[in-house]
């Protein structure tokens, strides 16, 4: 599970409520029915927004989202630098045995159909739809965490419209007008809060974890379609090690030209 | 027809409209002239913006959007597998008799295309062409939306800024002054409400639909070219399965490589 | 002419106009010095960020955009179909007399170079050259309102910023706060209402009509090209209909698959 | 040299301080600095953005931009179709000696390429690169007043503040707030004023001419690959009238299909 | 390393400071609390948003934006120009040597490719794809300096409404109202600050980062191909001297084909 995501979480949330247990009136930063008006109004506009059909794929969604880890992508030039190896000395057929072995359901999908005997462009475009087909589920997450973020704002705003408009026809009592003021501004408050600190980094990490799953995915499509190519070991391991590129760190010193060459 | 829809906008309404009775007046948020001005300052901005042949296409287009159901894909494997097997059997244009049994109008579009011997790229430019058109009247109803949306709350503002005017050259009665600026914000609480609850998300939804009525033409365009290539049955259905792809839930697990290694 | 633009500008002018009588003060909205600043502050941008050749083209642009009405695509299905018989009975030279009776200019534009037996990839090449250069025109007007739209609040508010900075100044007859905050809020006004129910609008309306000219010409092309690669009568009719398609309303049926199902 | 810049430019200026002269108060908009703060608060932040590279093309960037001229497209169609006799009568090479007395560097840049008998294809290819460079410099500073339009109000809304905060803790007397605050929203006042006026329309200009260069330099590489091709020079200003198109006016009548049928 | 960014930032916190300085009360703008919480916030919203993976990358990526100078494009067209003469004298082989002596990583990555004998088409593929493999780490820091600046002025606005609701709550004593207020903006004053001197500019750098180096490495593939090709010096020479363009300042002649008309 990746860990930045609950830690981030949980430090700023202490972090904010921290500075509201230093000041005064703490009290009225839990205030349930506000809560409830805030993602209340958010869950109905995203209710209005998307189909039963996609809402039912939010909970899946999420857990596939907790349980992503980043890809060892290392591991895949080892793999496929074997298989080519296989490949070269006992034929496209003889890895049918080591397909099984395959932990990568992507990886199988695209040997398999090698092994099959469907042609090279077949492959190529076959792959390329199972991409896209992957990375619509995840797209979908990254969207509704989008237009949650979007809409949870605007009830905050809406919340603080109707507690503003009811404090404004009760100024008889001008020693209300204070706390009214405050209670009408909470919901912008768990508006901001929501949106900045969950829906929106939610929203981001979900894009970082669909950029890293299609880069994955590329280099698999790349293995497999040069072992379907006939490729050696080296040059599989050559074009495969360039999606490590910037792990290494080897690759920064082709990009300061003149340090180097003042040297 | 699509639940979520009406229910999001009942329960997103019934919620917002309970918080006001919650608090005191809430006759004051059933201001008719000030929903006359909002929505009425909107359609008056649509009016301008859109042709009377655009305008003439909302209602249909509403009808369209409320009666729309998420097309069952899995059907469409079963009946393209038979169709090749058909057409693999007795030829093109045995599948004669099999369009005037097809319910999808875009299906037997396509099929009778093949049927009459028209050759394969013409027959792909062609329902290119026919998925551009049908999907032109569903974005328009989007665009139509996200409009609505935009100058929905820009109206509510105007409509605020003209009480607030009235109200600043009548200040020598202070008791009159919360009244007057609680009237003067009602219609920036219609146009934010009307524009987060019902306008903005009505257009997320019909992006929704295009979304799936895409999927699906595409999912027909490619089984109807694969039948006019003379694939076989086994090969449409590896093909169109992938359509499916996120309602199995087991393309997943590849997707989570160091889970299953450490396993 | 169009007549949906002018019953907006009317109906809107009208509605807010008459929402400001109902109300008290209704001089303070009609303040000839307000107007003169927002309007001639957007005026002056504009005159900074276009050139003197592209706003010598807005007075005729506009001309263009009120005399628009939607091209009638049905005629143009006719005339192509019967420009084709003619081509398969007489040979391409003898459309040489039909031109002259053509009062589209596009039209005949393509046809008079398939006359003069000019190849058909130059023909295709240089009618999407001259599509390119007729949307530019429309297009320059919908981006010069859109940038009318964008500076007219702007401006709007510096004449608040002005008005409320003079207001401050002289805080020592309170009397006068309200009606100096009135003023200074007029601006603000006459910018909102300006640029959401003029000038966006407006630009939105160049777009559609951009879009119909832009279908218009595209089936225009897709007309003269079939005509010189000599498809038949019934085939150009096949592929013009394509892009009537929304306006006869049987293509839906096809969008309801399981509904069909199920009856 | 552009007259509608400094036109724009100085009618607004005039019309801004004009409305603030009939006011009260009119030294509180020369405040120098306030204006010190908001300019170089943009500056600092435009530093910290661009490389002292770019930061040294924007003076000449400038110069360019106010000596630019909309380019006379016309006479072009002349020259390339000059041209065209001149090679179609004595050959490729004996455009040798017109090219010396061409103005236009990007024209003859294009023509040698022809005279040294590069092939078609490289010659294409290098004039799309050198408009690609041309276009960069060009596009820097739109980019460059872009961002200067988009800091300038953010240090303004910072000046604000900052005056705000320390009015704020001075409440003491209450007769300075007014002009506490006045002083404050100053710099809003020049951050708007400066974004809307002068940054913002001069990057709209830039773009302007952006596409205005582009224009011309797409019309040279027309010709010029007309006339390696071997064109004719009626073909050749068949070709480069279609770039004068919205000059002459007579195309606007094939967009009026419907009034010129009922005539 | 760039001197612009180091001094836009002290300029720019120098004249902020200077400003608040000259005004009273200077010591509520060092508020150490307030700077925590906005930063504080800013950083769990980034933990939130990124993976763990890509936040190792953020300090490596600062050494680079910091270290990172224009490279000198003029010394590669004379390094491919003297390559190129080798390789035309002593064939391709012979560029082994050279390839060891150059400093540019990438440069001797495609060349390395030319001498092994991998054909053309593979030589450009790999070269595209290093290039976006080195630029995504570029784009990344981009992208986070972009997102802080977004998250920055919200939690400064978070804390704003802090302060405010807190401060709303407590009315009782009116002297205390201004300095609450002051204390409630100042999160909104470092949310600004930060935002539009540090996070958005030092995101704009990273971007002109990024472009120059694209440009310089197209520049590179651009050669290492022409010398694959066999293209001789010369061409090499004038292919590559497009890169160089804007930094002559003589392309710019052909800009005003009027002025050099009349002269």
């Amino acid at each position: 599970m990746e860990k930045s995501t609950p830690i981030g979480l949980i430090a700023g949330m202490g972090m904010i409520y921290g500075a509201i247990f230093m000041g005064q009136g703490w009290q009225t930063f839990f205030d349930v029915p506000s809560i409830v008006l805030v993602l209340g109004g958010t869950v109905c506009a995203l209710l209005v927004g998307f189909s039963m059909n996609e809402i039912k794929q939010v909970l899946p969604g999420l857990k596939a989202f907790f349980s992503f880890s980043t890809p060892d992508l290392a591991n895949y030039v080892e793999d496929f630098s074997k298989l080519s190896r296989t490949a070269r000395r006992e034929g496209l057929l003889a890895l049918d045995r080591s397909i099984a072995e395959l932990e990568d359901e992507f990886m199988s999908f695209g040997l398999q159909m090698a092994v099959d005997g469907i042609e090279e462009e077949a492959i190529a475009k076959l792959m390329n739809h199972k991409i896209r087909e992957d990375l619509r589920q995840r797209n979908f997450i990254a969207r509704f965490f989008t237009m949650a973020g979007t809409y949870c704002p605007a009830f905050g705003m809406l919340g603080t419209l109707i507690g503003l408009i009811q404090m404004l026809q009760n100024l008889t009592d001008p020693s209300q007008i204070g706390a009214g003021m405050a209670m009408a501004l909470i919901t912008t408050f768990y508006g901001a809060l929501f949106a900045n600190l969950i829906f929106l980094p939610m929203a981001d990490k979900m894009k970082t974890q669909v950029g890293e799953v299609l880069k994955m995915h590329e280099m698999i499509q790349a293995g497999v379609m040069s072992i379907v190519q006939g490729d050696g070991p080296s040059m599989i391991e050559k074009r495969l090690r360039l999606y490590l590129g910037n792990t290494t760190g080897d690759d920064d010193t082709g990009e300061e030209p003149e340090l180097a060459k003042a040297a």
